[in-house]
Parts: structure tokens; sequence; C-alpha cells
């Protein structure tokens, strides 16, 4: 199948053009921002770390009360004939849940399950090569724990973000600092430690897998960081499903060590990139 | 048109059966919960308070940096028609603005504006009579002062909030009182004077008419209002376009006064009463 033959998505327990993917405005997402989703990387036809992925799903379903209609092996071979289907070389797929078609406009329904696939970019050399400008806000989400789809301050804070010439934002609550709107957070100390912070944060799989790895390129720990340890760290970086390690290099008009993307943050990227090969073998 | 007929409503542009008013997987209230909205009243075909309500919801989509695609002359116009064409005896019109279909599934597109209209139930007189219950919980808005989409707490506590045989749930930060998930909260002190919280409280409409009738029952003020200050209170009510002023007789396990609705409750119930009538003459 070309790459230009239209995408399908899922949706209403059947895979659908994804120009054709509708929900009723009775939708509980559209009525009330309620429902929960997640979104993993597919390289070559191969989802990656699917199993964490799917974990989180599952769990963030649960801590708004709302049942995938989908036992997992189910939900697998959905994602496994969408790839299939879509044939795309590298894509997210995103599944989101809802709080299904309400009765009275509040309460949950029958929860609406989609899931879409598009062509994904990741960093380029280049990006990685500069390194990126965070601008800080102070506000603490509402259900850390939990992949919701409110992303309302994260959103809003986007033309300011780009008045001051940033390319994300650190939120921080009365000067702890946890994490971006979709991404997690860490510092490189001056003992070379790594540190991200580790309550009011999502469960960041990316995260996850760099705080397990086997062999770390230097000690990665989980704990409190305050934004006066943020402008003291030699490096910091982002972590996220598409952005990968992505390097920090300034926070408001602070610009951090050196101002280059540091050995530290670049060791971890490329243990990253070793992880997710071994994904695909 | 007889009652049965289907109902209209407005959505890209035009007016269309309810059952078949849809919005692609891509609007960003679905990928992000990024929307706002208002509710109000219909009765026997003339809306209530309209004004007030345009010029809240236009603010809302301000402050959400969404432009709401219709001027003010020409959205009445489409209400007037919404109410013609569907032609209920009591019913509430919900005005939806979300950030629209987004190219990359996070920055806004152009807003997609909805208008839904449906039978409506206000509280009965036994309702009225017996007054309700409310639980507590540590929370804060994100925005307050927006009329934003995101529910996501108050449905989330709905099952907490029947297993504990309550009917609504009081919102309070560290103690001090701000509202319900959908209405405003009012005590009414020893001395009779009624106090309605300040901060990080969205501007009721039913409130601001309780704060400005021309001849209030009983003086009636803005300020801070504890926890404290609420368990001791003579009585409480909250309001909101539906609830119109509905007593609260017991909160958690403390009876509030008599644990009957009061004298000054009724009595400001009774002014709206009459400010609604009014409205219709």
């Amino acid at each position: 199948m070309p790459a230009s033959s239209p995408l399908y998505a899922y949706i209403h327990g059947q895979f659908t053009p994804l120009d054709q993917a509708f929900l009723h405005v009775s939708d509980l997402a559209i009525l009330r921002g309620y429902g929960v989703f997640d979104f993993f990387k597919v390289h070559a036809r191969e989802p990656l770390f699917l199993d964490a992925y799917l974990d989180r799903f599952y769990r963030s379903a649960q801590l708004l009360e709302l049942t995938v209609p989908l036992e997992r092996p189910a939900l697998a071979g959905v994602i496994e004939e969408l790839i299939q289907r879509n044939n795309l070389p590298l894509s997210g797929i995103k599944m989101v849940l809802t709080g299904g078609y309400s009765a009275n406009g509040y309460e949950p329904g029958k929860p609406n399950l989609l899931l879409t696939q598009q062509p994904l970019a990741l960093p380029t050399p280049e990006q990685v090569a500069k390194g990126i400008k965070l601008i800080i806000h102070d506000f603490l989400r509402e259900l850390p724990s939990a992949k919701t789809i409110n992303y309302a301050t994260g959103i809003r804070l986007l033309k300011q973000m780009k008045a001051q010439g940033a390319d994300d934002v650190l939120y921080h609550h009365q000067g702890v600092v946890t994490e971006a709107p979709r991404a997690n957070f860490f510092v490189v100390k001056h003992d070379n430690t790594v540190v991200t912070p580790a309550i009011d944060v999502l469960a960041g799989i990316t995260r996850h897998n760099l705080l397990t790895l086997s062999a770390p390129p230097a000690r990665i720990i989980e704990g409190p960081v305050t934004l006066a340890e943020v402008y003291q760290a030699k490096e910091a970086f982002l972590t996220s499903t598409t952005k990968r390690v992505l390097p920090v290099v300034q926070i408001d008009d602070v610009v951090l060590g050196s101002g280059q993307p540091g050995p530290v943050t670049l060791a971890f990227l490329q243990a990253l990139l070793e992880l997710e090969a071994q994904q695909q073998r």
C-alpha cells in the first residue's frame, strides 16, 4: 500500500478512514474534557515499548473510572491491524478513551475508544545539537498520575512561549519543579548525578526507560528538584516519546552550564537510541 | 412543530439534526480537553439573562485565546432560530467553543462552535423543601474565571458522592471555600448576612443576579468563606442556572443550622423567581 493511501483510524469498534472518524457532540470529552489517552512510536511497523504504554493506558482509564472496551490482547490486535493497514515507515499511534456519550451531559456513558496513527517527526540532529529553551510556569496538574486529555494550561501558554522565543514550558509549584506539559524533566548536577522529580509528575515511559537502564552512563535517580537547583545545574534535558532525550540549554534568561548540550545528556540519548534499536530486533 | 420532532443543533455553521451533530476526532476538545462553553435557560421560547451569558461566553473564549466564529448579533440570531426550530417549552441551550481541528494534535485550529438545546428539569418543590447534602473536596480549578470544559475532578467524584448519599461537592483549598463543580456557594451567617466566596470562583450569572438584587431580602456580599465558618452557618445554598437557589442542609456529617432549608435561603429563591418572571414579560 503506497504511503499516499488514506490513513485508517479505529473508532466505534471498526476501522474507518481517518477523515471519517467522528464523535457525536454528546461525548464527554467534548462536553466536559473527560478522557485519557496514550501515545507510542512505531518504527518500521514495530511498536516500541508497547507493554509499558498499554499498562499506563489501562491505569489512566482506571483512575478516571473508565473501562477500556477491549481487553488487552484484543487492543494489541487492533494496534497490529492498524499498523498493517496504514503501513507508515515512522509513526505515532494515539489511543484515546473518552467518557462516552453522556445521557445528561455530565455522567459518563459507555466509553468511546479511538485509535489514530500519523507520521511522526523526531528531533533532528540539528535540534539536538542546538538544545532548547524553556520558560517556567507555576502550575500543578490536576491528576498527575493519569494521562488525561486536559492540556488547557500548556496550550494557553503557547503564545507566550513563542513570544519569548522558547520551545517548551517547565512547570513548578512554589519553586518545586515537576515536568513539562508533554515531557519529563531531568537535571545533571555537578557531581554528574542525574535527578528527575518523583512527585506530581506523569509516569513517562522514556523517563522509566532511562531510570531502569542496566548500564546507565551516569548515576540517575528520582528526587526533589527545585528551581534554584535547576539554575545551578550543569545540564538539563526533557524526555518524551517524541522528544526522546532533548537537551535544555536555557530557562527564561538563565543559560544552563556551557549553554550547549552536555556530555551526560548526550550519553543518555545514546543509551536510549540503543534501547530503541534493541526493541526492533 | 410538535415536541416529538427531532431536535436541531447548530454546528459547522448550519442547523443539523442533533443526532447528526459530530466533530472530527482531530478536534482539540477530544484530543486535549481544550474548549469553553456556556449554558442558559429558555422559558417559553425566551432566553433568560442572555446578555450576561453571552458576555461570559465571549470572555471565556478570550481567556483561552479562541475566537468565536460569529459576532454577537449573529450568534444571537442563531440562538433565536434554534429556539424557533426546536420549540421546547422549558429548555437549556449549551454553546460550546472548541480549540478546533488541530493540524498537529496540540496547537489550536479554527475553533468549532456548536449549540445544542435540550429539555430542562429544574429543582422540584420537594427537592427545595428537603435541601441537599454536600461532601467537601480540596481542589482549586485551573482557570476559575473561564468556563472551560474541564470537569475531570467533579466527574471523578460522582461515585464517591453517591456512595456517601450526597448530592453535590463543595470545593475548598486548604480550608478556604470556593464553589461546587457546577454551582456557586453561599452561607448565611448568624447576623443574616449572606456571603459568597469572591476569589477563584466562576462568575456565575445566578450568583451575580443575587448580588445585584435591587431589594435583597438580606445583606448579601462577596468575601472569604472558610470551612469552619460553613460548619457554623445558619443556612447555606448553591446557585446555578439549573439549580436556581438550592438549600444545602448538610456537609459531610455536619448538619447545618436546623437541618431544614432556612428562611433567608427561601427568600432569595423567591427573589430570583421574581427576577426570572420579569425577564419574560
